[in-house]
C-alpha cells in the first residue's frame, strides 16, 4: 500500500504544446498491460538529461546518451517496460538502436534524433519485434492529453501510476510543467531515477535545459533512497518545447528563468516522492534531515546511512523507536572525525539523543507516539557547519522481501 | 534455521592452559539466560584486540581501548549481552569504568587491567548494579573447561552458541586455540566482528599477538556481512597465555609463527562463518568471490556490493537466478573504469555472463540448480589484474524483518 498517495486526476495534467503521447499493449512481457510508449516533440524542442553512473547501464541509457551528444534535434522518445535491456551486451546496443530506426521510419527522421528507453527484468534479450509490432499503434494514439495513460505505460512494480502538473506565470506567459516517473524497486539514483520525463513549453535555450534537468535532479531524484540499489537504466530527461507565447530565456541568473526552474524542480520533487510513497512494501515514508554539517557531502553521507541501514528500516516497519540503531548508524556513516558528543537526533519534534547519549529528558512515549506516524521526520543536527541535506526514503518490510523473491516468478 | 550449522560439541572445545571463563545469570535484560561472563588470565598473558570503526562507538569499546593502550597486564575480561552501552554518553562511560572496577576489586588487580564489552540492544542505561551483582557467581564458575558456557553467554539474536577449537604441534610443543564469538545482526564489521574471542596458550611476543589479531580480523570477522550495518560494539581479542610448552616467537616471518598465525586464522574463519550461517533469517550461505582485479580495495567493493544488495538477497531466499540483479550491483560498486565488456560471472561452475551480457551457452534451469542449494558460490571474474578477495553473506529473508521489527518488543 502506497503511503498517503493516491492516482493522480488525469484532467489534473495539463497538456504541454508541442508534446504527444501516445500508448499501446504490446505483450513485451505480459499481456493485458500498456508497456510502449512513444513521446513524440514538434519541432524546436530542446531536450537534456541525465542518467545512472551504473557502469552496466542499460544499452538504451548508452544509445540515448549518444544520440543526444550528437545534438540533433530530438523528435521522439520511445520507452518500454517489462524489459530493461541491461546486462545485454552487444545484442542490446543492435535492438535499441532497431527500435529507434523502427520508429524513425515511422515518423520521419533520422534514427538519432530517437532516445530510447527500457525498463523492466535484466539480462533478458529485448523482445524487438514486438517493439516494432507495437509501434504504429502508439502512433495512431499520439494525442497532447494523454499523460495518464503514459504514466500508466511506463509502471513496473509500482502500484499507482505518478504523474504531476504545474502552471505558473512567466511576464505576461502561462507556462505548463508535467511530467510522469516510475520507480519502486532498484531504487536509489546516482543521477537520476528509474525513469523520469517532464516537459514543459517554456522557451529555454540549450544550455538553460542542461541546466534545469541538472538543477532538478539534484533536488529531486537524486534525494531519494528505497533499497540502495542503482539501477542500470535511471534517466531523467527535460523537454522544453518552446511552444509557450514568450521571448527565449537564456540568462541562468535571470528571475523568471529561476521561477520556472522552481517549478520543473518542484514537479521533479512531487514525483520523486511519488515513488518513495509507493516503494516496494514501503508503509512509512520517512524524511531524513541532516542539519549543521561541515559540507553537503558528509550530510548525504549521514543521511544515506540512516536511509539504508535495513535495522534502521525494520524499526521504522515495526513503529518501535530502537533509536539507538539510527545513532549507529550515524557513527558508521564514514564521517571520520565525527565528533558524537555534538550531535543532536530529533525524530519530528521530540530530541531523542544528544552529548553522545539519550536526552535525559527523552520519553519512549514521545517516541512512540512518532514512530506510529505515517509520515516521520528524522532529523540530525552535527553542529560542526552550516551545510544540509534532505532525503526521503520508505521502511523495510515483508512485502519487500515478498515483492523482490516474487518478482520474476 | 541457521544454514548447515549446529551447536559445537562442548568437548571438542580445548581448554586453554592460563584461561579460566565463568558465567552467571545476572538478568541484565531477561531473566533466566546467561548473560554474564567473565574470562580470568593468568599473570603473563599478552592480550592484542581489533574494534569498531563506528564513531559512536561503544562506552565498553572506548574503555577497551585505553586500557590496552595503557599497557598493563591484562588479567580479565568482562562480557555482558542484554545491553550494548553505546550510544550511552559520559554516564555509559561510568558504567563500564565501575563494571572494570568491581571486578578488579573481586580478583585483585587494578580496574586498567580489566576490558569490558557489552553487547545488546543500544541507546539504554547499563544496568551496572546488577552487572556487579552477578560478578562473584561468574567468579565461583571460573574453569578451564567452560567455553561452551561462554559462548551461551554472550548470544543476542544467535539462535547456536558459536564455538571453535583446534590444536597444532609447533616444534615438540601442542598448542591449543579456542574461541567464541556471537554475531547475528547489525554484522558488518569494520574491523572486528560484534564479538570474539580466542585465546591460545601459544608463546608470542606483544609485537606477534597484535599481528596475530590483524591477520586473522583480515581473513574473517573483516570478510562477512549480513546487513551492512557495522555495530557500536564490534571487538576481536585474541589471548595468548604462554603456557605451552615452548620458547617465545617473536619474529614474523618464522615459520613457527606463520603456522600458528594461520591456526588461529582457521578457528577465526570458522566463527566469522558460523556468525553468517546464523544470520538473522539466513535460509542459505553465500560465498562471494571476486577475482582478477588491480587490487583487493576494488574486489573488495564489487564483493560487498552484491553481499549488500537487497535485491540480489531476496532473489538468493526466493532461489530464482535473477541474475542481471548481480550484474546491476557490480556496476554500482563505485570502480569507476571498470569495463563492463570482460567480466565474467559464475554461479558455482555455471557461466552465467560474458562480454557484458548473458552467456549464449546458459540455461536457466542450469541457474535455478544453483540457485535451490543451501551453499552457492558467486564468482565475478574482473579480468583486470592479479587481486581477489573471498566474502561471506546470506540472503535476506521474511525472518530478518521479523527479527529486527520485534527485537525490542
Amino acid at each position: 500500500m502506497p503511503v498517503n498517495l493516491s492516482a493522480p486526476d488525469p484532467e489534473s495534467l495539463h497538456p504541454v504544446a508541442g508534446v504527444a503521447l501516445g500508448v499501446t499493449q504490446a505483450a513485451i512481457r505480459k499481456a493485458d498491460r500498456k508497456d510502449l510508449l512513444v513521446i513524440k516533440l514538434e519541432g524546436g524542442a530542446r531536450v537534456a538529461g541525465v542518467f545512472t553512473q551504473n557502469r552496466f547501464c542499460a544499452a538504451p541509457v548508452t544509445v540515448a546518451r549518444e544520440h543526444l551528444a550528437a545534438g540533433g534535434e530530438v523528435r521522439a522518445l520511445v520507452v518500454n517496460t517489462g524489459n530493461a535491456n541491461a546486462g545485454t551486451g552487444e545484442p542490446g546496443l543492435i535492438h535499441a538502436r532497431r527500435t529507434c530506426a523502427d520508429l524513425a521510419e515511422l515518423i520521419g527522421c533520422a534514427p538519432a534524433q530517437i532516445l530510447p528507453f527500457s525498463t523492466g527484468v535484466i539480462m533478458e534479450p529485448l523482445p524487438v519485434e514486438r517493439i516494432a509490432a507495437g509501434l504504429p499503434a502508439c502512433i495512431a494514439d499520439l494525442r497532447e492529453d494523454n499523460w495518464f495513460a503514459a504514466a500508466q505505460a511506463i509502471m513496473t512494480t509500482d502500484t499507482l501510476p505518478k504523474a504531476a502538473s504545474r502552471r505558473i506565470k512567466v511576464g505576461s506567459a502561462i507556462i505548463t510543467i508535467t511530467g510522469i516517473a516510475k520507480g519502486a524497486g532498484m531504487i536509489h539514483p546516482n543521477m537520476a531515477t528509474m525513469l523520469g520525463f517532464i516537459a514543459t513549453d517554456a522557451r529555454l535555450s540549450a544550455q538553460l535545459v542542461q541546466d534545469a534537468v541538472a538543477y532538478a535532479a539534484r533536488k529531486s531524484f537524486n534525494c531519494i533512497t528505497i533499497d540502495g540499489d542503482t539501477s542500470t537504466n535511471d534517466s531523467f530527461l527535460l523537454v522544453a518545447s518552446g511552444k509557450a507565447a514568450m521571448n527565449e530565456l537564456n540568462d541562468v541568473r535571470s528571475p523568471d528563468y529561476l521561477a520556472v526552474r522552481e517549478a520543473i524542480a518542484a514537479v521533479a520533487i512531487q514525483l520523486a516522492q511519488a515513488i518513495v510513497r509507493d516503494g516496494e512494501g514501503a508503509t512509512k515514508f520517512i524524511t531524513v534531515r541532516v542539519e549543521a554539517g561541515a559540507n553537503e557531502d558528509e550530510c548525504r553521507k549521514v543521511g544515506y546511512a540512516i536511509a539504508h541501514s535495513p535495522l534502521v528500516k525494520t524499526a521504522f516497519f515495526a513503529s518501535d523507536p530502537n533509536l539507538g540503531r539510527i545513532l549507529a548508524a550515524i557513527g558508521y556513516a564514514g564521517v571520520a572525525d565525527l565528533d558524537t558528543g555534538k550531535i543532536e537526533l530529533y525524530l519530528d519534534d521530540v530530541l531523542v539523543a544528544k552529548r553522545g547519549g539519550r536526552n535525559p529528558a527523552y520519553q519512549e512515549a514521545d517516541g512512540q507516539r512518532v514512530m506510529k506516524q505515517s509520515e516521520i521526520t528524522v532529523r540530525v543536527v552535527l553542529n560542526r557547519g552550516q551545510a544540509s541535506t534532505t532525503l526521503w526514503t520508505c521502511d523495510l518490510s515483508y512485502d519487500y522481501v515478498k515483492i523482490n523473491a516474487d518478482y520474476r516468478s
